[in-house]
């Protein structure tokens, strides 16, 4: 089929924006989290990637040589009314379930002992390609993990236990939103 | 004065043990993390040191430039009792004040919105020459500041607002001793 020239524009540009919003997950969190310390409501920060040093020109403060390791923990902590915050977020292509190889046993390890201690602990996850941003609970999360032995979470189990958010404005992802509502109930 | 061999050697042992306590803050500090986390009594860790990077083979996972860069917040956090813990370490050789150079500008605005917003802030410093450690509360570092115009803490502040954190063997710096001691007390 063929459409006029303006219309063709338009789902090109659409298509690139789909695209944008598919690989910006971390940011739209480093965003939020910037408009979450600007108007002092939380101090929340993205961990830097912990880096083996191999070479290393100090005078210079030069990196010659280093490789990316596997956090142990997860991307996202801080503070939010004195309470701490913790967060692992993904993004996955999938329309059906979300693969929990991408989460490390040591990261599931970590959201365990952070649940226990009684921060708040969730995953944020974004099925880019239905551009639908889910906040799981670690305690779900953790249930699902300890009561299946399926390689991927469905949907289904996000709609059920997860909470939606949504994309806006200002800030981007409103996730303390949720992290509010689920306070209030407890 | 000639000393007997066997006091000779003692003597130099105990000057390089002296030393690397000196120089072992951050080491000390990783042990007792990490022995709190063992004993699930709290989850803390020293963040990265942020890098900024050049030039990166990915598919190598190869970092081949890449420069330290100042860090915006304190180096260690965690949890403690679902409480938000935050804190930085320093060491200096001086024997009677802690200079302020050592604590970046963005670094004391972050104690600050931390301590606002209701986390357990704090410094530990080392007087290595004294073989001394300081807990001192973000409270009353950033009163500090706010008070003098002086570019160092001397010595006798930390003697009268801050707390000493002994050295021991399991953990070998128990500062979460003196949370225990400031939460009771509050």
């Amino acid at each position: 089929m063929n459409y006029p020239g303006g219309i063709k524009k338009r789902r090109e540009i659409s298509s690139i924006s789909y695209k944008n919003r598919g690989m910006n997950l971390e940011a739209d969190l480093n965003d939020t989290n910037a408009y979450y310390r600007e108007e002092k409501i939380a101090y929340i920060y993205k961990k830097p990637t912990p880096i083996k040093l191999v070479k290393v020109d100090y005078k210079k403060n030069l990196i010659k040589e280093g490789y990316f390791e596997k956090p142990s923990t997860t991307d996202y902590n801080g503070i939010y009314k004195g309470k701490y915050i913790d967060f692992e977020a993904k993004e996955t292509t999938s329309k059906t379930s979300f693969p929990l190889n991408n989460i490390h046993p040591h990261q599931i390890e970590h959201i365990r002992n952070i649940t226990i201690e009684g921060g708040i602990s969730f995953l944020i996850v974004r099925f880019t390609t239905l551009d639908q941003t889910f906040y799981l609970s670690g305690k779900d999360f953790l249930e699902f993990i300890d009561t299946n032995t399926r390689k991927s979470i469905p949907l289904s189990y996000f709609n059920d236990k997860g909470y939606i958010i949504k994309n806006t404005l200002r800030p981007r992802l409103d996730y303390l939103k949720i992290v509010r509502q689920i306070l209030e109930v407890e």
